[in-house]
């Protein structure tokens, strides 16, 4: 059978084989990117989802709008408002997880051989979306305070992007911050070169301390012209559930419209089913005890597992402790004499029974073996400190 | 702002046009493509949800395989079972509504430029995502016993198409029935073309009298090699809820491998809320009970469709009594020096409350525009005879 040739762009991901050793019986794993099951508030989303049916069957049960159901706009409305952004429904539409939304930003934007910036590293079903849609990807390197801004700038005068896609609050893989300072050189970086930012924000909402700086869609107001240059990505994934697909997307009215009529001939509308218990849970006003919840837990699950890595692995390994998020970024310094190769460490570590995934896939251009993605997510503060433990071994 | 040069490859909808003016106060609507939502059992999906939820919270909330949550792909292995299809939980995907096994399709099957059949007219929403993926349409002209095969031949030989695209029971929107000497027929075309055939069957359980032939791919198992060139498509849309966006699609391994790796890029994988839920339905054994009730209901409003368009419209029209699905296929034969264009017939009908959409959009190539599709899922009887004498008045 001949397949499509966009197929030829991507390749079949070499953490997958890493995930069918994650079966093994008594491993520990900080390789996922997934939230705490433990973590759901069930009660809570029973009674949405009862609510929905009981109250609006139809609504809940027929086709909708491809755009979104009308009430969870309204909520997520105001959900993005407590978070300084001025918008309402028909400012967004809803998307089948944030997935969706990079799917439909790569449909409607992405021309063969057009160039896209993304930070290096990126988010791995981003750097696989795009490259579907034929795009050459760019990568813009980053540090502890997200991506380089001046660097940022060369590569877009450089190479004209179509866009530059960032996830510049506590990134997967990365866990960086972009600095409130960054943040604002972008969206002149975008008005100067009118080039449309992506910024996609699933982990925005959980940070451990202080709250990060306001998202650079909410800065955008103080940047005349930049908000029409902007895309903004949100989810409900990380801090609610993965399972309900719900993310959305706030877009400049253009853009959005494509997006829907793409949307309409990806898969209709999201599953109304899921968005009105999505409603009616924002509706609920249950939401801020459940992120209260879960900055609480992942934030002493960060914290254990960054005293972990400095007592078990001292200076073999660097890294910044992230504020918020899912993930350390880790980088093997080669001290000692010790592995500075991830992959290596990752075959090692899998013997001792803990795995992680190692950074170079998530690197469009220019990988560094050296780097690794630890997940602090899903195991608790015992099996942190354990398997920490293991990976000190295993190096 | 510019966008991806595939946006130029489809126009948006004229029927949507149309939409807009269905809000119209007192207007008797056939224009919907949509179930009745009056025929929902809400009862059963609630108690469905709610145990999806108690049973097993995790596996309904976190994030799940892209090939689809394992008791819902079992319980639709079992279902194709009871449709003379035998097929195990691995050799299907759940799609987001079969909407989505289209786009998986395009994605993953379809090069700029390549050339897929299609019937004339088809699905509107196939039109469009092939287009979106680059394709050129070609389409085989089709009676009331579904694709001419002698016709459809011609054109493969032809045009040596990536994939034909059929709906073959009770088509949107010709409602046509494809006759099981035809089907044998596609067949053995695809044995001896060796071209992929994609059975979209979303309406093949509405039959409102006897059952239907089998369907293609069940008859596959005595056409030696077919079955490997064989795409088939299924919906709970239509017969449960098309709020829960849960479709499936059986096809050759290597396919569905491919489009599993299209579908992790697109929406990463179909709410394991809705999977969950309609996996608990599935397996209440309430589904018969459904299946039959929305097919008397259904067959009561095909049939007072079918006598109010003789008695109103007499030979005005055309058309072929539907034995199942959700529409009737009309063509206007001027008769009389009655009007024989449906795009003008429909702005009449709408000043007279009554709606329908005209038949032209539905065909790639050569739309014929005296064709027109109307709808008795939505509207009872009394509703459906008043409509009917409308559109006699409107013509």
């Amino acid at each position: 059978m001949q397949f499509a040739s966009r197929l030829d762009n991507v390749e079949t991901s070499a953490i997958r084989e890493l995930f069918k050793l994650l079966g093994k019986p008594g491993i520990i794993s900080f390789a996922g990117g997934f939230p705490d099951s433990a973590m759901f508030d069930v009660e809570g989303l029973k009674e949405a989802s009862q609510k929905a049916l009981a109250e609006e069957p139809g609504g809940a049960l027929q086709y909708g709008a491809t755009e979104g159901y009308e009430p969870l706009r309204t909520q997520l409305g105001a959900f993005m408002k407590t978070k300084g952004v001025d918008v309402d429904a028909s400012g967004l539409i809803v998307t089948t997880g944030s997935q969706q939304a990079l799917d439909l930003l790569g449909k409607t934007m992405i021309s063969p051989g057009d160039k896209v910036i993304v930070e290096g590293p990126t988010f791995l079903a981003t750097i696989q979306c795009f490259r579907l849609y034929g795009a050459q990807l760019i990568s813009a390197p980053i540090d502890a305070n997200g991506v380089k801004t001046d660097e940022l700038e060369k590569l877009i005068a450089e190479h004209k992007p179509r866009f530059v896609y960032l996830i510049p609050t506590f990134g997967n893989p990365s866990g960086a911050m972009l600095s409130l300072e960054r943040r604002k050189k972008v969206l002149e970086l975008a008005v100067k070169y009118q080039t449309l930012i992506v910024e996609d924000d699933p982990y925005g909402d959980l940070y451990f301390g202080d709250a990060p700086p306001p998202s650079i869609l909410a800065l955008s107001k103080d940047v005349p012209g930049s908000r029409e240059l902007l895309a903004h990505c949100g989810s409900l994934s990380k801090v609610l559930s993965p399972g309900l697909r719900i993310g959305w997307m706030i877009a400049p009215a253009e853009l959005l419209a494509k997006a829907t009529m793409c949307k309409q001939f990806s898969d209709a509308h999201t599953s109304t089913f899921s968005q009105a218990t999505a409603a009616q849970y924002l509706k609920s006003g249950r939401m801020p005890a459940t992120l209260a919840h879960v900055r609480e837990v992942y934030g002493q699950r960060a914290q254990a597992m960054g005293a972990a890595l400095k007592r078990e692995l001292g200076d073999a390994v660097s890294f910044t402790q992230p504020q918020g998020g899912l993930f350390f970024w880790a980088r093997l310094t080669g001290a000692n004499g010790k592995l500075a190769d991830a992959n290596e460490l990752a075959k090692r570590a899998i013997e001792k029974l803990v795995a992680f995934v190692p950074g170079a896939p998530f690197f469009a251009e220019k990988p560094d073996v050296a780097t690794l993605r630890l997940s602090f997510a899903t195991a608790d503060v015992a099996k942190i400190e354990e398997g920490v433990k293991r990976l000190g071994q295993a190096l």
